[in-house]
């Protein structure tokens, strides 16, 4: 998979990609043949039986159900011939289980990512808030000059947004498993092997929590992609002061890594951060469209509300991912440049000590509770 | 305030009023002067002050400098006159910290309002599948009959969602103070007063959770309208379960109160569920907004990433507190109509029993889980 | 009406307020009595029959049915008793049709607003593109300086952003009538009057053009509300640029009128833009709110999705009205510093002639069809 | 390409796939060596210097930049070796004149797909519409029997809403070309060339219309996209009737083809509705990233707000397509069973007939103008 339109696309590998999502669904096919003890241990695994040269046949084919269980199910018992396998094939789940279940799996591998990325923010972050912790700047709001900062109080104030977004992404990451059957009720699977048993061990095969079905009450999906989101906004605010900083006439900040151009040789663009500044604004829709879904099920299964969410969540996962580690170097290689700092804090006096005058007299260090409050965030960030 | 392109808002009472809004500010400036201890005890209280006759000139007024914290300081001074208090007036404060902590009361207040009516659904729901446990009906998938289920099982459902929308208020409804001072470092407050206790005492002044300032750490906020949007979508599905069998050629399910029309005497329409699901698409686009601001902060304040964030959220808890209300009124008069039912599934057989036919002898009940998942949603609900 | 959380929303006067709806639901009633010639001449005016005073009552009313014509003619035909036009009233008609009427009626009144906002808009912009054709500045992309180019050249993008708002306007604007009766195909009103002519003679009465019914075809809205956005991405666009270049760092151009600070005595805050930037941010989730709406009408009139237009309406177009006329007001006070323009260009040599290096001797000017692009926005604006 | 997470994708074939975007970037770039007559007539054509495979090294490699139009020129002269055309290869133009160019080119012949199924529409509807003209059945609005109409009528309304989303995108379909250069004043190309005229050549050598540039003057693409989303929105309506039409309890519409299940043999599922209605409910979120976009661009080239918008007109374009080509089949093969439409009439009185008792006797037809609408629509439509 690559995508000539959304550049960093690759830093998410395969994460959700059509051949990820494939062995997904067999991942879980497979795990349900063992829950139900169809056949003899070890021989449930039925990954090899498909691959990435079925995706163009099974997407085509998926349209005719609506769904791409449907016509893997067929391939699959093609396959399978007169295996005994066939017979237990998917049974007593329904299309939606497989296919919800399958892609929690793959959007846990991306939270597993981005735990790692966030983790390496923070690092990044306490190191900066830490570091610069007395590096005087000018405060800035509403575009203009306020009153001195550190360049360490605007480090933690990252920090802590990335530390909310982290929070945020662990209270959702426990997507749970979705076994419901036909209509929700489990019918078949109770009345095929006599008890509820099968989906306790489906879940715990695939260490994943369990919840009543959910065919139709999607808070989980809508709580996972509102998290993604709480990243990216975390992120967009850190590329949008880095996007400003970084202009030539301030250049208090700039990038280990710059972007060249096309036309003016020695043009040194802060790529990565236009990248997240990007993902940032194409968050917020995608995460309106699963609620908008969420908010729109009807029956036990719903007609298109369903359906939308796939591919919403693919795309919203890979470009968190790939914001996610974009960010993780853009902070790595961020250079701070104290001189600019002070001499824009100084060609703003006295006016941006206004402030301190009504106070105490200026000279002496305006800093207020910097301190404390980089200290919290590194306490929070486990820093300190 | 009065909304004649929204019915129902009126449910919504004074909640986030312009008039509230300038209330919650009064009371927030008010608890400054006491946490800095600025006068004689008792003698804060500045709600006499202003009010909604000054709301149209505050209004306007709020342009200049483009918050309405600044003339309602102007208004205050010149009413204060010789009053020692104007001397303390939001001495170290800056008009994010007093707008933002005055939004976040009326929020807060509208999170409560909202738990009632998500306890009164709760109790409506949990008597509703409790009730109709083995009231069978026709399980529809794709809008299609799928397998019988029980009016029962479909209560639980929404119920979980219900119960969903819940949690995911009440882990976002601990919206803390805003303490930050001109550039969030609290550098006046500190040399004004020489330490961060104001700071402390206000929140405790005002019950509120304090944390490190977040004028441009936007989760707290992302977080609560996401949770609104969570009831919204629980809501809105629960909405177009009840359209869809309100519906006459269905009839499972019917309203206690019914609407009427201008053209057609004699014609009942389920108004209440319409302007709820109204409610629920109208939310996704308003969080979103939220999160689109959040990750376009800048600076120490950002230059209408802010501004844009105090109507959507006065809107988007209006509205919802709106809907939750409907909703409640909406469970608490449903009819179910269990012969109705019946008649939908028996002309549904044999073909909605296919199913069944693969794994039992039809004519049995063929529910599944049915009873486990009821049972773990009414325990979920307390109601066990 | 006064929206303290929207400063500067007192620029739309009484646009579509809920007093402006409910006279224009009059007036859509009155002249339905005209075409249907339903009493003596001159008697139909039913505008003294409901005013302000009404409105609490009528907002709280319209929950029952689900719209505010329901109560409405209640009150109307409480208040005429005897009179004849009683009899008359709202005859073959149905509440869509009067409340869609009444709300273009209002979309009307603010086309005819932003229309002379935007002609304001492009006469400064005509103006400053060509007084500064060949003022200097560093042109700048991703950030950073590219090559130069004059600020008139920057003016004349602004203004074909602007004129391009205002042809998606003129082609938007034309919004019909509604007249389909209880279910869209003018059955009563046959069966009543014999023909569809009065429809026609209220179409000609309220001077709108007449199409076949669109109870669920919403083209019409989602056209305007597009082009509301469009105007608010144009204006957007232009308070980008000037928070951008306002920054004290850059300093390349100010606003006669800049806003102050809670907290910081002599800070002049550019407040017009950063409320025309909110405006932008704001818009385009409530257009995207119509178009879901669209896409989800069902049925000869729908269960929701036509009710979330009204106010969603109501709050684009007033936004809209609003941030037109603060950047017509912006941009007849912006202040271009010729000498810092130069100041940054000179500092940025010479990096940022680095292009012209490539293709001819700097030194001499680099402007290329500078001349030949401000002159054809010109010509389009109809200012040469 | 190949999208198992969003059935019918296939549908869209290669319009606007990384593979189509690479033959435009090339095609756009061996037109502007024709147009600055580079080289010998004839020897312009780059197209097989690069192709699919190199697609993955130049996703990665976009990243450095920001914009796969870099690492492509890179690749193109280290291929070009001593070609003469690597001296005059892209000699003017910034990367966003070729990447905007490319995917107008695409987007080009989406809206030539899009025509060709908004003509089967068209025509299939304008047959439905005729064929039905006194089909009767109930009218429905808030999802209750209202008065009776005929299936023509509605019909007709869904033709009217087809035929204006054929205007829209008409309106929006004359994508232009993109030639700005460095900063957007053709400096560079006027340098190198004495005028202009290459760049006329080169939109007449790709056959498209001409404006100033438009790096950060977006209208052109937010017109087109909200043109695709009146598309879905047209069809999204379409779709909702039939989902509903086809449930069974009413059973007056079917599908041709209907979807299969995985767990229910002998389900019939209205598969293609169900994908129609899915894409209807993800385009206006899309469209409105684009709003978002134009709104946030900022000086000569955006930073994030450009690079955001190539994947969402990508995604959204041939989702729409897709979409399109399924509404075309569905209503080719959409059946209407005259008989339940009786009996859901019969059913339905005498309550449906209240009205019509109001204005004349029951029993005789109550049609009102639906010949009217109907041969309007059709008049419209050119079947007439």
């Amino acid at each position: 998979m690559s995508d000539l339109l959304w550049p960093g696309d690759a830093r998410s590998g395969d994460l959700c990609t059509d051949a990820s999502v494939l062995a997904a669904l067999l991942r879980v096919e497979s795990a349900w043949l063992t829950a139900i003890a169809a056949t003899r241990p070890g021989a449930e695994d039925l990954s090899g039986l498909a691959g990435p040269d079925d995706l163009p046949a099974l997407a085509v084919a998926a349209e005719d159900g609506g769904n791409p269980v449907i016509p893997l199910l067929a391939l699959l018992r093609d396959r399978l011939g007169d295996d005994p396998r066939a017979q237990h094939l998917h049974r007593g789940l329904t299309s939606q289980d497989v296919l919800d279940t399958a892609l929690v799996l793959c959007l846990r591998d991306a939270a597993a990512r981005l735990r790692e990325d966030l983790g390496e923010q923070i690092g990044a972050l306490a190191g900066l808030a830490g570091r610069h912790r007395h590096t005087e700047m000018a405060g800035r709001t509403l575009t203009q000059h306020a009153t001195p900062i550190t360049f360490g109080l605007k480090a933690a104030g990252w920090l802590q947004g990335v530390l909310d977004a982290r929070d945020v992404l662990d209270a959702a990451a426990d997507l749970p498993a979705q076994l419901g059957g036909a209509a929700g009720n489990l019918a078949a699977v109770v009345a095929a092997f006599g008890s509820t048993d099968p989906v306790k061990r489906l879940a715990a095969e695939l260490a994943l929590p369990l919840r009543a079905p959910w065919h139709t009450g999607r808070a989980p999906l809508t709580r996972f992609g509102d998290a993604l989101v709480t990243c990216t906004d975390a992120w967009g605010r850190i590329a949008a002061d880095v996007l400003t900083l970084a202009r030539p006439e301030i250049g208090e900040l700039s990038l280990a890594r710059s972007g060249g151009s096309s036309a003016m040789p020695g043009k040194r663009n802060p790529a990565l951060a236009v990248l997240v500044r990007r993902a940032a604004l194409a968050g917020p829709p995608l995460a309106a469209t699963l609620h908008t879904a969420a908010a729109t099920m009807v029956d036990e299964r719903a007609d298109g509300a369903w359906h939308v969410e796939w591919a919403t969540l693919r795309t919203l996962a890979r470009r968190t991912v790939a914001a996610g580690s974009q960010t993780a170097e853009l902070l790595a290689g961020l250079r701070v440049d104290e001189g600019r700092m002070a001499a824009t804090l100084a060609a703003a006096r006295p006016g941006i000590d206004a402030e301190q005058r009504k106070y105490t007299a200026p000279g002496g260090p305006y800093r207020g509770a910097t301190d404390e409050i980089i200290d919290a965030a590194l306490e929070r960030a486990g820093e300190k």
